[in-house]
């Protein structure tokens, strides 16, 4: 294999059905960087199902049984790595490759981490230097389609990938930690199951890959990581020409149509600054404020419910000097009481 | 009266049904500067019901009959006045001020503009330097909840206020354009009718103003005007106390309970850059172009549709050195063929 860092002792067993799919990349054929002159794990035409079976966005290095003194032994030389990449027939460059997500499925547990140091993950890092880790349920309430932060905090499951992208058009090799306008690791929750999302080639047959499977995040995944789980993905891949406003990742979710849909408010606290990720910080530390003085979280729990669940929404950006950014938390995570 | 630059050419006709109120302020009751010397246009009970009629954030210089010819006219001395302030019994400085939203009505005609030169208000207002106005009718299809922006583009009417705010702490006069800690012009179109918004209080009687009816207003404003329009408010003012995590406006939406809701999806452009600013101008630009390839849109229609009903969310803020920023439209506003 020509891919970088394969660590064999994080792989372990694959799914049989997944594998058996005509185009299957398994959890072996990861990279590390982006880099176009990797040599693709397979060659399909425009339109054509692949199937992953994907590490987690930490290389498998926390299972379900992890603590928070494992956060010290991470290495971070195997965050976020990716897997493929595919090579689609027909891709030029100019072209847009479309990716349907057709299916997602989590593994039985996930993990949530705040990971301190030198790795100085997160928007808040300075303020939280302590590791923590959470290990998510996935199994139990997955029939309601939620899992639990802690007693009377549920949180809806809704899968997506953070890492999906395509190679760059420059040669070398580029981390796969940032997000760049050929996608990567644009962790965005919108792009779930049923959704699709438009990459601009930059190098014939596209070179596709993704990895880094989230069972939820917010707007932001502010503590730097979402419920991090190992992820099996079916994915449809077809080129489409003629779109040459597509220099970023675009994308479009999917039409749920009428629904009866619960609402019951939500909570935010506004960050307000001259700098707009300052107002970011100022948003997500009240949002934590407000958890710990109303709903008696510690600190870490509200940024670790914050980056699962809390969405940072730009309120204006143009009364300068100053932005205003809301970090709101739908109030029907919390089980009862949802109103104050 | 002592408050700032009454302009009493701009004053119209007060409704006499809201004028009824024991405590309304009235259009004429306005300042341009926040100053906590301003002398309050009533003192009220902490728990009392306030009117307001407001004129729009343009101090209703633009009118139902105005066009972009009268944009070069425009007085930005004039932008975002306020209406006040009301002095409310036992607020003390580090007490909280809920305000309520139990009214919003907008007038029968709403304005949309870009304004360059000097003004420079708008996320790319670089890239737009000629004036625009959109004219919008609010009042033929009000009960069907929305305006129409051109043929078969719907809105739908989400009124709110964008300025809400109270004395600053220190002397002197602020510009009432920027949101402060204080609130003012938050522009946060998610506090509409029901919601509760919470503001600290940092003088004797908080003083509390607002002004700058939004019929609709996506997240981040970003031509630097939403659909305004002036507006009759009725807000609830009360005081609370033991809420010291409130430093900057915290907000609660209202809980509407289970309801059929119609999803059809929403395209979004992701904007990726190492700084924040530049990511959200990429996202808008992005969804801009979209309109204009795929939908016909001009630019500065996409530019005013992006404004009023695109919404900037922070996708991941954490995957340094690059965010992503996406500008959301949701299908529903197109009456035909929501889904590409």
């Amino acid at each position: 294999m020509n891919q970088y860092q394969c660590n064999t002792q994080y792989l372990r067993t694959e799914d049989p059905n997944i594998m058996s799919h005509s185009f299957h990349v398994s959890r072996s054929e990861v990279h590390l960087k982006w880099d176009n002159a990797l040599k693709p794990v397979h060659t399909v035409d425009s339109g054509t199902e692949v199937t992953f079976d994907l590490m987690d966005g930490g290389y498998n290095q926390f299972t379900a049984t992890s603590t928070a003194a494992d956060v010290g032994n991470f290495d971070a030389a195997f965050a976020d790595p990716a897997f493929g990449p595919v090579y689609v027939n027909g891709a030029e460059v100019g072209d847009v490759l479309r990716i349907e997500f057709l299916d997602l499925k989590t593994a039985t547990y996930g993990w949530t981490a705040v990971l301190p140091g030198s790795f100085g993950f997160g928007l808040l890092a300075d303020e939280f230097p302590e590791a923590a880790l959470k290990i998510w349920d996935l199994e139990t309430h997955k029939e309601e389609g939620y899992t639990v932060f802690k007693e009377g905090i549920h949180i809806p499951i809704r899968p997506f990938l953070g890492v999906v992208g395509l190679a760059h058009g420059e040669e070398g090799q580029f981390s796969t930690i940032p997000p760049y306008d050929t996608g990567g690791n644009i962790d965005c929750k919108h792009i779930g199951i049923g959704s699709m999302l438009y990459l601009p080639v930059k190098v014939k047959g596209a070179l596709f890959s993704c990895g880094d499977g989230h069972a939820a995040q917010g707007d932001g995944e502010v503590c730097g990581t979402a419920i991090e789980t190992p992820m099996k993905a079916k994915v449809k891949l077809t080129v489409e020409k003629g779109k040459p406003w597509v220099v970023s990742p675009h994308y479009i979710t999917k039409p749920i149509g009428t629904t009866a849909v619960e609402n019951r408010g939500e909570y935010a606290a506004l960050g307000i600054d001259a700098d707009l990720r300052e107002a970011s910080r100022k948003a997500v530390r009240g949002l934590i404020n407000w958890l710990v003085g109303e709903k008696g979280l510690t600190r870490v729990e509200g940024y670790m419910l914050a980056s699962v669940a809390g969405d940072l929404k730009i309120a204006e950006a143009v009364d300068m000097p100053n932005y205003a950014v809301a970090c709101s938390l739908p109030l029907s995570v919390f089980v009862k009481a949802p109103y104050l």
